[in-house]
């Protein structure tokens, strides 16, 4: 356990400190026993870092953009964990031709740690993963964390909601129509990026997303205050842009924090992180009480069509007898 | 409960099977009792319809090319039922600038149903309806489902798992790299289409993709048969390549059929739809057990960072006592 304390003794910035939160990292991807025992003595103290989703389709230029405000940040004097769930970043690995260059920049900062996140083969496990991860990285100190996702997938919109701020990231003519509201971001989307604002049909993009934000209802008099998300143009590749964005997220974490938001979306954080543990550990306690037997049996009868998927389900989580120990 | 013989027995091109299996879906997606008892009544008269899967990045065209596909298999004079889960989809009513006009073609024609399942607010529940709203296609007589999904999320990659075979559409040009290499939708495919192959850059697509799979290692002589991937070119807007399309796609059904592939992948369709009613049952009745005060009392605890998420959910599994009443 001297590891994990060693973590945060020796703060995110320095080699032992980057050193230990590496290998605790690589316990929580391998869901290792020392990995949950040392999440549940660091979780008392996270809660202190300050959360930016940034999400969109492929092609929004989203790890240019993260490099981009990064490098701001840094220039702000704060440290940054990087975590990029999208298979199609530069920072997974997911780059072929070369735009990992682009991110050059934050190589070597000790200021920085980057981890990536394999969506192949997590298999249900991403979004348990990410968010430990993310609660290592907090623990370790680090100020801000920069989540990226595209955002087409279910698992990914619920990783980006766990966001304080979620940033919603589109680029011009990619497609015959404004990407992010087709695939249902706007709903999720606190601050709004168009980049690539060098490129044509940027107006129309813009116009299309600010009239959909001037239609949205307004608050009568008296009413507590609704942050209404800004539409802010950037050219990641050119550092334009960014010190908008930066202010932008700025102004939503004040508008969070005296509107009581920040509270709320800490709780709600909470509640979804706990269903999904419970919902995981109900699955592996019940397989483990079903048995091998027990499951083959089940499938060979829906396989063979002499029962369906929801009655067997059924039959086993009856067998099971939940709460019935405890009614006696 | 005689509505949904009337959906076997009325065919699925009548008046009367297509209300009936409207119906159906509607109960689906509400999770109401009545679905769920009808779905296992008709559980014995599916696993007749073949499924193939759409899948692929937005703005590859995937809605244009389902559109020709399907005028393409009723020349062949079979029924087709279509299921976008793609939230950019114009099935899915996400077509905001009118490529909805593209889907002309299939309006009114008896052979073809189209449901959408809407992406938000489906909460984890999407793969389970999908798996059951084709399961009632299914036993509604359809010949052919196509199913399609935006291939970048974790659970529309699971759901295209579920086809029998899977088409990964690419289009030229669409960012700086091969999207679907990047996003990891090789793995899945089972033919590769390059779409918009009169647009530039349609060459290098095709060429990257081709080396990719000859470079696949290949089995020794007396091994079975492997499936390579063929990269098929259509142009969807005109029809073009669609036969092509078709046949790479007859030619892995017989693959299937002949490797004894097609009864594995249907024991790992039963498996995985098991596991998930498994899975949410076992939650449902784990919160009746605990009840609201049991949960509110553990996220106070963990928002309070008295417990951590983990320690919690363990502690709410423990109380339930899984198989200790069956153990005495």
């Amino acid at each position: 356990m001297n590891d994990w304390l060693d973590l945060l003794g020796a703060g995110p910035d320095k080699p032992a400190g980057r050193r230990a939160l590496a290998r605790l990292i690589t316990h929580i991807e391998n869901d290792t026993a020392e990995g949950s025992s040392a999440l549940a003595a660091l979780y008392p103290y996270t809660g202190r870092a300050y959360r930016i989703g940034v999400t969109g389709a492929g092609g929004a230029g989203k790890s240019t953009l993260v490099t981009a405000l990064t490098c701001a940040l840094r220039a702000r004097g704060q440290t940054v964990g990087i975590i990029a769930v999208d298979p199609t970043s530069p920072f997974s690995g997911g780059a072929l031709l070369g735009d990992r260059v682009r991110m050059h920049k934050l190589a070597g900062d000790p200021g920085v740690f980057i981890r990536s996140m394999a969506s192949r083969g997590a298999r249900g496990g991403l979004a348990r993963a990410t968010a430990d991860v993310a609660l290592a990285m907090d623990a370790a100190g680090f100020d801000i964390l920069i989540i990226e996702t595209v955002g087409a997938g279910q698992s990914e919109v619920e990783i980006a909601r766990t966001a304080h701020t979620a940033v919603v990231v589109e680029a011009p003519g990619m497609g015959d129509a404004v990407q992010a509201l087709k695939a249902g971001l706007l709903e999720i989307a606190d601050v709004l990026v168009v980049n690539k604002a060098d490129r044509p049909g940027v107006r129309a993009t813009v116009n299309a997303l600010q009239t959909m934000f001037e239609s949205m209802p307004h608050p009568p008099p008296g009413a507590p205050p609704v942050w209404f998300p800004p539409v802010i143009e950037t050219v990641a590749t050119k550092d334009d842009g960014i010190e908008a964005l930066l202010d932008a997220i700025d102004a939503h974490c004040v508008y969070l924090n005296e509107s009581n938001k920040r509270a709320e979306h800490e709780r709600a954080r909470v509640e979804a992180d706990i269903m999904r543990r419970l919902r995981d550990g109900l699955l592996g306690a019940a397989l483990d009480c079903i048995g091998a037997a027990g499951w083959e049996a089940a499938v060979a009868q829906v396989a063979a069509r002499q029962t369906d998927p929801q009655t067997a389900a059924g039959a086993l989580i009856a067998a099971l007898g939940l709460g019935e120990a405890k009614a006696r």
